[in-house]
This record gives C-alpha cells, sequence and structure tokens, in this order.
C-alpha cells in the first residue's frame, strides 16, 4: 500500500508461522498443533516484523489469523516463554513485553484489516491477539481466557485492559481480565466481543467469504475507517469530528467515489481500486 | 434557555424541513419522502443553525427528528450532494464536510435533549444523526446502514467513528463502518443503538410520549445530565468527578431542587421550572 | 498492603456501618434498614476513610458491600442529606458533593477488588457505589435507579457520568441518568452492568464464592489488572501498551509467577503469595 519503499528487503520466507497469499488476502497460520499453537519468542518477532512490512507490499488487502489443529492459539508457551522469562534479567523481560504490545499496536495501526477467524481455544496472548483483530469470526464451540492472572500475571497484558473494555465494557472487561475464566463463544457474543457467530463447520468459509468481500471492496475507505476507529478512541469529539472532515474531504478526492457515482448512474456494480 | 441574547434575530421560516413547535417540543421533519428524505447541502445548513439558535429561544426544551413518508433518512442525495461534491474544489469540499460534522457537534453539545424517532431505513448521514441524538426511539421494522464505504467513502463520517465505539463498543462498531451493511432494528437493540423499541404501529405514541415526559421534567438537571455525559467522554476520572462536584453543587442551589424536597414533604407531585 | 505506614493509627471502630473481617475479605454492612440504607453525610466519610485506610492493612485482600434489611441502599437520606442541603452555603455544598466523588475516586483507586453484593434497590448513591465496584453480584429481583433528576439534580453525580457510558455505553447511560427510570436485574444484565446474575436465595453464597477466590488468588496480579483498566480509561493506545509491558515486567519478577510455574511443572495447584 505504501508507495515509499527504501532500502530494506521484502522478507522471503516466515519461518515460525505458515504464511499463504492469495487474490489479496494473508493468511497466518499458527502451526505448532500439538501444543496448540503456543507462542514461542520467535513467533512474536515474526508476527511483529509481518506486520510492520505488510503495507509496503503493494499485494495484501485482507491479513487473516488462523490456528492448525485443535485451537487458535493457547498463548504463551509454559517452558519455552513462562519458564525462559523466569530466568531473564529486568531489561530483558521489559524487551519481551514491549515486542508483545508492538504486535497489537501494529495490529491496531496496520491499514489492513485484520479477520481472526477462532475456533478451540483462543487463550492467554492468543485472546489478545484475538481481541486486537478488526474481525472476530468465531467458531461455536470456540471459548476465550484472557488467564493471565491464573499464571500470576496482571491481566492487563499486551494492551487488554486499554481494548477490551473499549469493545466489551468495564464490567464484562473487569471480570474477564481479573478471573481469567474460560467464556464459551456465546458468551462472548453476547459480550459484544464476537464479529460473527458461525456453526463450526461453516468457519473457514465464512472467513473465506469474509476476506474476499474486504479484499475486493474499496481498500482505501477501509483503511480510513480502521484508522480513524483506532485513533477517535483516544481523542475528543472536537478533534475527532475536524479529523472526519479532512478525511472525508480527501476521500471525496479518490477515485473509487467516482467509481461509485458512475457505477450508480449507469447502473452497474463499482469495480473499486482501492485509491 | 440562554438569557444571553445579543442582535443577531431569530429565525422565522426553516425552509428545507419542516418545524413545528408545541408544548416546549420542536419537531423537524425532513420532508422529501419521494426520495427518503435524502439530505442536501440546504437541509445540513439549516440543521446546523436551528441547533446553534435553538438555545436561543425560551420555548423549546425537547428536538425530536422524524422522516416523512417511508423511511427516516436516507443519507447524503446522489446526485445533488455525491454528484456535486465529484465536481468540487478541495477548500469547499472540506467546508461541506466540516458542516456536516458541525450539526453532530452542535447535537452533542446542545443543552436541548433530542429524540430520533426512526422508521423506515435511516443510511449513512441519516444513520449519523439518529446516532448523535440522545435517544433513538426505533420502530421494530426499521433499519440503520452506515454505507459510507460502499460509496467508496471512509466509514468514519461526521463524528460516527468516534460515537458509534462509545455507543456499541469496538467490535460492532468496526463491523458496522468497515462493511456499512443494514442492521435491522432488533439487531441494533440488541447492539446497544436503540433505546427504545417499540412495534411500529406506535413509533409516533412512544416518541410523543418520551417528548412529553422531557419537556415537563427538570429542563436544568436534563441539561447538566446531556453536558457532562457528553464532556466526560472527553475526560479523565478525576476530572470527571471533580465537575460533577462542582455541578451538582451548582444544582443544589436551583429552584427545581428546593421544589422536589418541598412535593416530597408535601406528598404532592414536583412542579419543576427548569432552572 | 502498603509496607509504608507512618503515624495515622488504624481506624478500630467504624460507627456509621458494619465492618467484619474474616479470611482476607472486608464486609461493610449498610445497617439502617428502616430507611433501606439510605445514606448520611457520616457514613460518606466513613466510607471515603475506609477506603484511603484499607490498603494499608496487611489483613485485606477483598472488599464486599451488602445492605442490611430489604435493599442494597436508596441513596441519599431525604431529611438528613436533601433537606440539610437546602440550607448549606455554596463551599459547604461543595465539600459534600466532593466527599461523595472522593469514594468513588477511592473505590476505582484502591488496590482492594470491590464486590458490591447487591438485592433490592440500588438508589441514586446507591447505585453509583454499586457501579464504582469491580464486581455487582446482583439477585434477580434487584434494581437499579440513577435517579438524580428526578430530586431536581444531575444525572451527573460522583462519577456516573463518567463511568456509566463506561460500563454500558453511551446510549444506555444517556437513557439511565437522564431518565431516572428503575431498571430491573435482568435489563441491567442485558447492558453490561451486572458481573453475575444470581437467583436471590443464592446471592449470599455467591457473593462469598467470589470474595473467598478473590481472597484465596494472586493478589498482586488482580491488583495491577485493577490498576491498569482504571488507568487505561484515561489512557492512549501507546502508553497503555507501554504501561502494560512495564507492567508485565515487573511481575515476571515476582513470587506469584514463579510459583505458577513451579506448581504447574510439578501438577499441583498455586499457593498465591500475593507478591
Amino acid at each position: 500500500m505504501s508507495p515509499f519503499r527504501a532500502s530494506a528487503p521484502i522478507t522471503d520466507s516466515w519461518e515460525h508461522f505458515e504464511l499463504t497469499r492469495a487474490d489479496g488476502v494473508a493468511t497466518v497460520t499458527f502451526a505448532r498443533p500439538d501444543k496448540i499453537n503456543a507462542l514461542t519468542f520467535d513467533v512474536y518477532a515474526d508476527l511483529r516484523d509481518l506486520l510492520i512490512e505488510l503495507p509496503h507490499r503493494g499485494d495484501t488487502r485482507v491479513l487473516v489469523l488462523r490456528g492448525q489443529g485443535r485451537g487458535f492459539c493457547s498463548g504463551g508457551d509454559v517452558n519455552e516463554i513462562i519458564g525462559a522469562t523466569l530466568k531473564m534479567a529486568p531489561d530483558d523481560l521489559l524487551a519481551f513485553t514491549r515486542m508483545t504490545g508492538e504486535v497489537v499496536k501494529a495490529m491496531r495501526e496496520c491499514p489492513v484489516p485484520v479477520i481472526a477467524g477462532v475456533h478451540g481455544i483462543a487463550a492467554g496472548a492468543g485472546a489478545v491477539l484475538a481481541l486486537a483483530a478488526d474481525f472476530r469470526v468465531v467458531a461455536r464451540s470456540a471459548r476465550f481466557a484472557f488467564l493471565f492472572t491464573r499464571v500470576g500475571l496482571s491481566g492487563a497484558d499486551m494492551g487488554a485492559a486499554y481494548l477490551l473494555p473499549r469493545v466489551v465494557g468495564l464490567g464484562h472487561a473487569t471480570k474477564l481480565l481479573m478471573l481469567g475464566d474460560t467464556v464459551p463463544a456465546p458468551d462472548a457474543d453476547r459480550y459484544g466481543l464476537v464479529s460473527e457467530l458461525v456453526e463450526d463447520d461453516e468457519l473457514d468459509a465464512s472467513v473465506a467469504a469474509l476476506a474476499a468481500r474486504l479484499s475486493d471492496g474499496p481498500a482505501f475507505g477501509y483503511a480510513q475507517t480502521k484508522a480513524l476507529l483506532s485513533r477517535e478512541l483516544d481523542m475528543d469529539l472536537s478533534g475527532a469530528i475536524e479529523l472526519e472532515a479532512m478525511t472525508q474531504a480527501l476521500l471525496m478526492k479518490s477515485e473509487d467515489y467516482a467509481e461509485f457515482h458512475a457505477a450508480f448512474t449507469h447502473k452497474r456494480d463499482p469495480r473499486w481500486k482501492g485509491r
């Protein structure tokens, strides 16, 4: 999306998850199914770098997160992360916790819409990755567990104490983050955590349909919708309204806006260019 | 409400919508039923001016927004606004988008409670006008559609990306603004967008009952409730609590507070003066 | 919890409510059942002082608020508060409204989780006290009434116009604070105001079970979850993520984090120390 590339090369191969690309949709699949896709330091580092690189590629209009095997992601690996951090010095610990936060920040600031397709368990950091996505397409049998206090940590991890109250309200967020209980998908849906609740055997098709729709749609409009939703959480009404006025005036000079009018006038479907 | 009038005259006649006044209730009715009340530049301009003038009149304690014919408001007119903006220079575009934002800002800052009575479709800017109201009384068959991306624009329009997450949460707001899908009233109700869901044939009576109740009630208390709800979205806890302490101390010197106590003591209904 | 005690003595006896302590759980019971526990100036002052003192005691890990008799708390006493304030000078009024706000601020900033066990009515200031708690365990027949406008005041009282939109969204909050209607528990639950909705005869046991669970759990993790949930309502995404990174790095040096790993490794339950 960015026309401004400098010297840094594009990464050819991502070693710590599977990455496929097709029709503008990049799909990251966590691929440690024997550990229910428990995260390692390397997975976080790859996610951080991918999210920063993604807008520099011209070929990606949607990012999808999925998990191989029985679940979406069981969170930080008990041995490879919790065990390892017990032996770390404070500066290394902070480097690690900052990296995990950078992943969430990059997900929220990336102009590409992110879909989490959730089945089985989304636990700990896995639950926060789903929370940081723009869309959560969730299988009816899936569960969320923000289980940080259950390992002796703060329920506020990777931005969860910022994002969750803004998604489900302070009351539900307090319960979920303080207690770390496992929340079945229908309850999560009632709280507002689910974008689309689907039957288990419809998850793949529902994720693919949403991804295709976003990939085929007006990408510039989507990017500016996401950007302003994220930024305006931190702005006052007056500034937000001015930002929206500026944004919309710019978009009214875009090819897609003219294309809508031409298509409407000629009673045909618009052909979006994303610019 | 403001005792401080200067030289500017009160507008006698509003040409771009119907305006009626009775018993402290001003009702704006969008009146282009053949276009499902599609908005024109003139309607926005009249709304902006009316909302600024309203608190200067002593005769209005509630503002009601309604639509003639089949629906509430279908948003910006495809030809008179979309077609026209395609030919505009950047500074004129910004003047237009700022004007639409000013309408929403004025709705939120106006001390008079605003009720949107929604039937049929509330689409695009029509959906945002309903969103910016204090109360949405909604017929069961009504629908909302924040359809901005479908015309190639940002879903963030007129403050929608600020207001909608604060009403329905970030998850639902992302879905509604990014995709621009049509949302039936019962779903909107589940998301928290509806103040009162009523049967279609009860809409007029329900709007009238709420308007009468607000018009007959303690207007100063209502105005300060609305003002602080709006302002405190942008304040921190400590400042908000101080503002409420100041506000309540002032209200405790109002005639209405004394009137409540007198009425309670004498076992009669209070007669509110709104001061 | 604070290891830093200075000269001020700990209060032996609280005269304006009942206070019991057992197993790390302090329970405040409003004890004017003939007035449905209407609040007096003295109750507010005692609540304010208790909440500030609580973290200085080593013996309290959870605070529970309950009401004797028919209801939780009917709010400010009509004669002892409303009648009295009618005769007060502006500076005394402000001292009073500030004190009530200080109670809510202390509830939100206290590192100890607060549970409100609500039966019967929670009205006016009683509804705000429940709102300011971290958990609302609510009997099915209970009701909430933010009835401030009905006494001629602003619906924004003691931080309600800050907290309620962040718990139930701006739409529901506007309706509740502006109109002051009585809301049955199941509706409050649908809005997101209820943490746990229970049958009437299960309220005592449910409150006790949650209090015991919190008392037995990792208190440092709970305290930092609550602190960040409160603070991050007022922070931007970037600052919030940095704060969470700092917090989690500190917690990773805590005894409880090591204890989790040891317990997990040895397949036993963790024994939390709260440090």
